[in-house]
């Protein structure tokens, strides 16, 4: 198989780096040949090409079978005058790849069980996957800037039709059928017309395509609430694209370990595209000491849903579950605890 | 002083009676006369009226001098088809009245430590002030319906102009400098034109206003994750219309006693509004077992910002920490022990 490798910004490079160990692990291990390019996204894009995703970027990608990003951002690139940024070039490749659906697992790993933020009691159980709509919503509607009574004014339209809704909703659906077979999706129909043609298509799509499903409906503002105080009681969420980046960002801290998880984003056919939920983390960047695992179970959603080798999936996962349970730690999971290099932790898992 | 009661839907008549007790008690004992008078809203006022926020409710509020409001809608009134919600009643008063600011305190209460769904080390000394931006943003942005390649779609804008930034801004850096003298200024300047126009302007009236005042800056998704790992990290908290909506119910969450909240939405002169945080509740409605203490604490914030009762207003707040210490708890905040009516809890607070 014919993989991406976008290492990006910050940490990005050596999470990258660690998750291809384990990866060229997989292969000998199970007879497969994986064959890597790596190219430009994001800062160091902007920096070598003045482009955060550039042209060669986009065909590579668009030739493979899966592509395995790091993290892209940075203050070096934070300059709100600057002409372009490092996220830019993060949207437009979903863009680009029509990658519409975002796929965020949230759960506990028992060996991590006291880092959560959440009392033991309430954190318990949960196991959560999020399906966020990526290439629509307020992130790519019409926007400017306009005059309101003769001062300045800006504007970003949220704009979603039907079939992106039916398709997002589809795919949610069917995951739940293969969990505990419920879906939950998650809107502002009190307020917003989208949202209300959301809840009509999703609840059309349930109805005639999902009865066995069993389907609710709750506003965003209520569901920040209930990830907080019951986010066991959740199978699958499916919701638009500024609703998911916040409320998988709020339930991506539940289980205390950032450093833990992973997302995929899917389009329609075509490579998918996998990486850690955390960012570029440049205050660490260069010290080696990253936690790899997010990126590392990242590529066993890759092995998954892009290449369907589900025991290859399997086997990463089961060996990150030893190296936690054989109590190594990097740094951010430690709690103040010993801690191991990036490095060590993926030779570990390997 | 001429009050306007909107005891609304659920088990609104309720905690806005046992509130106006209190209000009573607090005139008997200063000296004060308060009118009242009641007028309909919300989904009480559809079935009555048609109209969830008739003309005679819009026009005795603009001659009033405070307004308090139990809350509004419920299952009856919950079809998607229908003409008109509940809901509709809430965001027309807040524009009609020009309530640009919605103040939501979030505080732990010492004698509910335990009921925080957050672990005691973190949510120890929690003490946020929200400035939610109410009259503006995608809620009140234009909104229909069209085609996107032939299909179904529907929209609404997200809109901000610059006085609507600055007003609001001012109004938190000012709160700012009564208490802790930080400001957090949230958005989402990386993907959005009216959250860049935003971070600008908060930036310049910081600057050239406050210069004094400790100010930064936070992504919406990011905010999304502190306020469960370091909410004790914030003072004074200021962001757009559908991020506060979502931020503060997040927040509201952390002092695990959301029947203890109170919000106050104010505007330029004029009355402002008051409520409690929580919705009407259907399922205890008429029961007589609801929480009155956010509506109670919500009064004693119209005594301080409309009537400029400040003694007053601190006489109710350390009569509700009173009855709290005397041990008296409603079913919400019991925790499976002992609990008292809503009348019960009122009396005890007068
Ligand atoms: C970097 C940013 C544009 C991006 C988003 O908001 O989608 C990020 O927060 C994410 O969730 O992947
Ligand atoms: C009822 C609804 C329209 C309202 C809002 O979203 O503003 C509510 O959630 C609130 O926060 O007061």
């Amino acid at each position: 198989a014919n993989l991406v490798l976008l290492p990006g910004d910050g940490i990005g490079p050596e999470i990258v780096e660690s998750a291809k160990s384990v990866l060229e692990v997989v292969a000998k291990r199970f007879g497969h040949e994986f064959q890597y390019t790596s190219c430009l996204i994001g800062g160091i894009a902007i920096d070598e090409t003045g482009d955060p995703l550039p042209q060669d970027t986009v065909d590579a990608c668009r030739q493979s079978d899966a592509i395995l990003l790091g993290a892209v951002g940075g203050p070096k690139w934070d300059d709100p005058n600057a002409k372009t940024r490092p996220e830019a070039g993060l949207l437009r490749i979903r863009k680009e790849l029509g990658l519409f659906a975002n796929l965020r697992p949230i759960k506990m790993f028992d060996q991590l069980a006291d880092a959560s933020p959440l009392r033991p009691d309430i954190i318990k159980g949960t196991d959560i996957l999020f399906f966020r709509e990526l290439t629509g919503g307020i992130y790519f509607g019409q926007s400017g800037s306009g005059e309101v009574d003769g001062h300045e004014s800006a504007y970003q339209s949220m704009v979603y039709s039907v079939p992106e809704v039916e398709r997002i909703v589809r795919l949610a659906a069917k995951a739940a059928q293969g969990r505990d077979n419920r879906l939950t999706s998650v809107d502002k129909a009190n307020v917003l017309e989208p949202s209300r043609l959301w809840r009509r298509t999703a609840a059309r799509v349930m109805a005639d395509e999902f009865p066995d499903v069993q389907y609710d409906v709750v506003l965003v503002d209520a569901m920040a609430m209930h990830l907080i105080n019951r986010p066991a009681d959740f199978d699958v969420v499916v919701t638009g694209n500024m609703f998911g980046d916040i409320l998988t960002d709020e339930a991506s801290m539940l289980p205390g370990s950032l450093g833990m998880l992973p997302s995929a984003s899917l389009g329609d056919g075509g490579p998918g595209l996998y990486e850690p939920i955390h960012g570029s983390a440049p205050d660490i960047a260069g010290k080696g000491i990253a936690n790899p695992l997010a990126t590392i179970l990242a590529s066993a959603m890759l092995l998954r849903h892009s290449l369907d080798l589900n025991e290859e999936a399997a086997a990463v996962e089961s060996a990150v579950q030893e190296v936690l349970a054989d109590g190594l730690r990097t740094a951010d999971i430690a709690r103040g605890g010993d801690s191991v290099s990036t490095e060590v932790m993926g030779q570990a898992v390997t």
